[in-house]
C-alpha cells in the first residue's frame, strides 16, 4: 500500500533570482523532479504593483524547474504549484519553502500503527474560471470543487485534518474585462488594484469561500454574489488564497494530517482573535505539536519548520477598543504585511516565515482575525 | 521636608487637534496649572517632513496649555516640556502621556519609611546650541550639563536611578547652515533629512551620547566629534531624543526612582536584544516592577500605565542570522516605526504604547537592540 | 440696475495656516465681509487620506472667514463656499485663490455697452443627498439643479457662457454606509478612497454629469445610474468637483461671461486632447482672451490671473501610440496631480496654479483629456 | 581614410525582459556585432533602492548582448557600455537607446567637404578607482583622463563639439567602505542613498566634475575634495553621470558632431533655466538642428531622434519668486523624475524620452537648471 512521506525544505533566497538552495536541495536528493511538487515563498520587493522582484523570481524559479524536470517551461504549472507572494517588508526573509512528496510502499497494516497524524499534501487545478465568474459564485463553486479533489489527493476525508490550502485563481485584466464585457457579461469590479473593491481581493476572496464550502465551514446556502465581501461572518480558518490576471484555471495544493502518512512532519493552524495577539500565533504553534505552557523553549522551537501566517488589515480603526490608523495610513498594504511579520517573528524567534496580507477585510479568518499555520517535526 | 508625588494620564486623541483628554484632566483637578510638567505624545499622520498633523498638534496644544496656564503661548516651554513624536504607522494609537508633578510636605524622618523607590521626574533647559555645535561635542556637553541639572531636580544622585531620559535639542535648517557659514564655521551636514547622515539623526545622537556622559554610561574621555554615528559601541540605555530646526535650546525631562518620592508609579527600563526580542520589552515591564515568570496576566498588565519605547532600525540587514531587507525598504522610516509597535503592542496586549524612531542606527540604545522603559502602578 | 463686478486674488501660503494674504486683502478693503463669495485653494501636504495640511488649513481658514464675517463657524458655509484641494506636489505653490463680488447700480442701458462679456460668478447649494444617493442619479440630478440655480445667480442664460463649475458633494463614510444599510438601501462602493472604484471618485463623477445635465452637454436621457464611471463618452468639459464624506448637501460656485458684467477680468476654458498635450493650455489663454500665436509673450502672461486646470490620469496605458507606467505607479496619485502641474507652469511660466487631480479617469473633461480655464485681466 | 557613421534607434520595452526591439534591429542588420557600442536606456519600476525592474532588465540584456556579441557575459562591459536609468515615473515610456558606430572608408579628400558637423561617438574605461577616491579628487581626474581618451576615440579635439558625456563610475557599498576603513582610509560618505549627503550623488557630481574639467568647463585650479556638493557653480552642461556599488572603473561614452563624420545624425544641448523652463527644452532641440521660431512643427519633431535630459531638484525652494514644496515631498525622488518627463514630453509630443534624475542638487548642470541634448537626423 502507498503512503505518503513530505518534506519541507526553507531555502532563504539571496536576491529574487537566487536558486542556489534549490540547487542544493536538487544536488543533494532531497527533492528530486518525481516529488517536487510546490514552491511557496516570498520575494523580495514593495509587493506593489509595480513590483517587478516577484515576476523576476516568478520567470527564474520556473526556468529552473524546467531544467530540473526536464520540461519545457509551459508544462511546468501541470507539474509544480508555485505561491509566490511580493514583498518581504520588516522583518521577513525572502525565501521559498520547497515542499516534497514522496509515495512510500508499506505493509497493508502498518498504516494505522502510527498512532499520531502526520503531515500529508494534495493538489488540483479547477475548471477554467471566465472573467464573468472571478469574484463570484462562479470562482468559488469551482474553487470548492478543486479542494475537493485535493482532499482526495492528499487521501483526507475529514475536514478538520486539513490545516492550510493555498490556492491561486485568475484576477482581472484590462483585457480580460474587454472581453467578458463584449460578450455581454458584467464583472464584479473595473478597479485592478488590491484595494477593498479590487478584482484582485473579489478573486482571492471568493476563492476563500470555495475553501470554506468544500470543507464544510460556510454552508453552501449562505454563498451568492452578494455575500463577497459583505458577509464577513462567512469565512475559512485555513485558506491562503492569492489571484493573477495572467491565470485562466484555479490551482490549489492542500495541507492536513493523516495517520497514513510516513512523514515526519505534522501541521496545525490557529487564528488570531485581532491584529495584536501573539498569543493566536503561540496556538498555531500549539496545535501543530509544540508542547509549552506560556512560551516555547529553543529546543521546541527548533524542532519548528515553517509558518504561514496571513496579515490581512482590520476593516475596523478599533483594536481592544483603543483608535489605530492604519485604515488611513497610505502605506497600510506595505505596514499591514510587516506587522503581520513582526507579530510571528517575535513567537517563532526567526524571520523566515511565510506572511502575506496587507488587504483589508478578507474571507480568509474571521474578522479582525488572521489565519497562522504551522509545520513542526515530530521526528527525524 | 519637600517630596515629589508624580503622576501621568494617558489620553488617546481623536485628531491632531483633541485636548479633549487635557480637558478632562484640567476639569477634574487631577492636573493643575501648578503641577503640569511635561506632555509626551504621538500624533496621527505619516511622521515624514513633509506630515502637518504633529506641527498641527503642537500649535494647538500649545494654545491649549497657554490657556490653561494663563501665560503667553510663547511662554508656555519655558514651563511644559513638549515632546512630541510624529507618525503613528500601524498599531500605535495617537495620545498624549501628561505628566504632573506635586510637591507633598511630609515629616523629615518619613520619607525613608517607604522601602522601595517611587517615580520621579526632573527637567531642565541647556544653554543655546549654535548650528556649529549640532551633532558634535558643543551639543554633547550641554545635553550632558542639562541632564545632570534635571537629575538634581529630580532629587537624583545615582543614575543607576535614571530609567527615561527624554531630550529635544537644536537640529539644524538651512537658514542656520547659512549663519554657521557666514560665521566661517562648519555644520556636521548639509542634508537636512532623518536619512543616516542627516543633521536630524547627528543632533538626536550627540544628545543620546550626552546623556551617556551625564550618567556615566560613556566616559568623556571615549567622546569626540568623530564618534558620532561612527562608533556604535557607545550609546545610553535610557536616552531617548529628538530635535527640531526652530529650537535654540535643549531640553531635558528625566524619569527615575527615588525613596523619597511619594509617587504611586515607578520607572523601570530595558534593552532589546535585537529587532524582534519581545522578551526585552517583558523586562523592561519586569524591570518596573510587573510580576510574572514567561507571560504577564492581564492582571499585571492592567498595573502598566504606559511604555516608552525606540524602534531604531537596525544597522545590519542580519537578524539573528538571516537577512531582512528593511534597510533597502523605501518606507524603512514608517516600517521600523511600525515594527517597534507590534513588538510592544503584541507583549502589552494595548496600542496606546509611545513607540518613536525610524531612524537607522542610533546611540539611542546598543546596536540592534532598542530602549524600552515602563511606568507602572504600585499601589493606589 | 445691478450689475456684478467680480474681483479674484491669488494669496500664496507659507504654511497651512497662512492667512496673511487674506487678511492684507481685508486690510486693504479689497475684500469685505459681504463681497467675499468664494475661497478656492491648494493645501500643502500630500493630499493623501492621511494629510493633515488640508484639514488644518480648513479649519483656520474658517475660523479666520467667521471672524471677518463676525458669524459663528458654523455659519460659514452658508455664505463663502470653499473649495480646498489638498496636495501640491511638484511645481504647485500651495495658495488661496480669493473671489469677491460685488453689486454695482449702473444705469440701465449701460449693460449692453459693453461689447464684451465679463466675469460672473453665480452660486448654489443643493437639497441634501442621503448616502444611497452618492454617485447615482439622485446626485446628478441635485448637482445639475443646483448649478442651474447657480446660472441664474450669475445671471447667465446660455450655457456657453459658462466656463468653469466647482462643485462639492457629499462621499460617503463607514458612518453614511452604516446609515443607508440600515434604512435597507445600498450604496455605490465600500472603497472609502479615490481609487478606481471608490466612493469619492464615484461622488466626483456623478457631480461631473450633474454639471453636464444642466448645461446640455450630456442629454438626460443618457444617464443613469449605470453609466456613471462606465462611459466615458459622457463627460462635461467646465465641472471641477470634488466630494466629503463630512458633507450633506452640495455646493455649486460657477464662472463664466456675461455682457451684464462690470468686471475688468474674464474667464475661458478648453480642454488637452491628452496628458502631454501643451496646446491644450495655451487654447484655454486663448479662450479666456491672452493674444498671441504660437506662444504668448511676458506681457500677455502678466494679464493672466489664475488657471484652473485638473490632472486626471488617463485609463490608457497609451499616451500618442507609447506605453507609460502611470497606471502602474504606486504613487500614481501624487505623480499625475504633480504632472499636471508642470503642464501648466511650463506654459504660464508661474507655479500659482490651481491644479487638482490624480484620479484615474473622470467625468470631468474627455476620455485621456483635462479641463483648463483661465481668468485673464481684460484691463485696469 | 576611416570616418564614423553613427546611428542611433529607440526601441520601446513592454516589460523590464523585453529584447524584441533588440532582436529586430539584429535581425535586419542594423545592428552588428562590431557596430553595437551602447545601450542607453530607462527602465520601468520605482527606480528607488528596492526596484528590482532595473536590475533585471541589466541582467537580461547582458545575456542578449552577450549571445549577440558571441562572448561570455563577464566580457560584455568591455565591449558595450551600459547606462541603465531605473525609473519611469508619469510620462516616461520604458526603452532603450541603441547607439552603432560603423567605420568607414572614405577617400581623404571628402571628410572636409561636408559642411555641416555630424553626430560622432567615442567611448573609454577609466583607471580602477578604490572607494576612498568616490566623490574626491581622485575620482574626478579619472573620469577627467576618460573623458580625454573618450574624446580622442570621437575624433574630437575641440570641447565645443561635445554634446553629451554619458559616465559610470563606482560608488560606495558596505562592503567597500570597510575596505577603505581597514586600511586606515575614509570614505566621502556613510550614506549609501541618493539623498543629499548620500555617497551615491557624490560619485556623480564627482563624476560631473571631471568632464567639467577634461572640456575646460571648470578650471582644474578650482577642484579639490571640498568643492564637490558645496560650490554650486561649478558644472558641467554636457555631463550625465550615475554611479553603481558593483563597478571598480569607470566608464565614458561621450557623443558629439565632426565634420569628419559620416551620419545622418546631429547632436546639440542646452540647459534650461529653471525647473518649468520649456523654452530651455526647445532650445536643445534647436541647438541639434531643428528650424522653428516659437514651436516645432510635426514635420521639423518627425526628425528628432531622441532627446536625453536631467531632471535634478533644485536645491531652492523658490521657482521665479514663488515657494514650491518639492523638497519637501517625500517621493521628490520620483516626482522630480516625472516633472523632467514631462517639461520633454510636452515639448516633443512624444513620451520615449529618457529622462534621467530625481536627485537634489548636482554639478550636472547650472543651479536651478537642467541638461537637455538632443539627437535628430538631418538626411536620409
Amino acid at each position: 500500500m502507498k503512503a505518503q512521506r513530505v518534506e519541507m525544505f526553507v531555502c532563504p533566497m539571496a536576491t529574487p533570482s537566487d536558486t542556489s538552495g534549490l540547487q542544493q536541495l536538487a544536488d543533494s536528493g532531497k527533492v528530486r523532479p518525481d516529488t517536487l511538487v510546490a514552491l511557496a515563498g516570498k520575494t523580495e520587493g514593495t509587493g506593489q504593483h509595480d513590483d517587478w522582484g516577484r515576476v523576476w523570481a516568478d520567470v527564474v524559479l520556473r526556468e529552473w524547474t524546467a531544467k530540473f524536470l526536464g520540461i519545457p517551461v509551459t508544462e511546468v504549472a501541470k507539474q509544480v504549484i508555485f505561491v509566490l507572494s511580493g514583498g518581504c517588508p520588516g522583518v521577513i526573509t525572502p525565501h521559498i519553502a520547497v515542499v516534497a512528496r514522496e509515495w512510500i510502499e508499506v505493509p497493508d497494516g502498518d498504516i494505522d500503527a502510527k498512532e499520531d497524524k502526520r503531515l500529508v499534501v494534495g493538489r488540483a487545478g479547477s475548471d477554467a474560471m471566465p472573467p464573468e465568474e472571478v469574484g463570484r459564485m462562479g470562482q468559488i463553486e469551482k474553487v470548492a470543487e478543486a479542494t475537493r479533489r485535493a482532499m482526495a489527493d492528499a487521501g483526507l476525508t475529514d475536514p478538520r485534518d486539513v490545516h492550510l490550502v493555498m490556492v491561486k485563481v485568475p484576477g482581472l485584466t484590462t483585457a480580460s474585462i474587454k472581453d467578458a464585457e463584449s460578450r455581454g457579461k458584467t464583472v464584479v469590479s473595473h478597479d485592478l488594484t488590491f484595494g477593498p473593491e479590487g478584482a484582485g481581493v473579489y478573486a482571492n476572496d471568493a476563492a476563500a469561500l470555495g475553501v470554506a464550502m468544500a470543507l464544510g465551514e460556510v454552508p453552501e446556502s449562505a454563498l451568492s454574489d452578494e455575500v463577497v465581501r459583505r458577509n464577513w461572518d462567512l469565512y475559512s480558518e485555513v485558506a491562503m488564497t492569492s489571484s493573477g490576471g495572467e491565470k485562466r484555471h484555479g490551482e490549489v495544493v492542500l495541507f492536513g494530517n493523516s495517520s497514513g502518512s510516513q512523514s515526519s512532519l505534522r501541521i496545525g493552524h490557529a487564528v488570531t482573535k485581532d491584529f495584536i495577539d501573539a498569543e493566536g500565533v503561540r496556538n498555531a504553534l500549539r496545535s501543530a505539536g509544540l508542547q509549552f505552557e506560556a512560551l516555547p523553549s529553543e529546543a521546541e522551537l527548533s524542532r519548528l519548520v515553517h509558518v504561514f501566517a496571513k496579515s490581512v488589515i482590520p476593516g475596523s480603526d478599533q483594536v481592544r477598543g483603543r483608535r489605530i490608523t492604519l485604515l488611513d495610513d497610505v502605506d497600510a498594504y506595505q505596514i499591514g504585511k510587516a506587522l503581520g511579520g513582526m507579530l510571528v517573528a517575535s513567537v517563532t524567534g526567526r524571520t523566515t516565515n511565510y506572511v502575506s496580507g496587507g488587504e483589508r477585510n478578507s474571507h480568509q479568518g474571521p474578522p479582525g482575525g488572521n489565519i497562522v499555520a504551522a509545520v513542526v517535526r515530530v521526528d527525524g
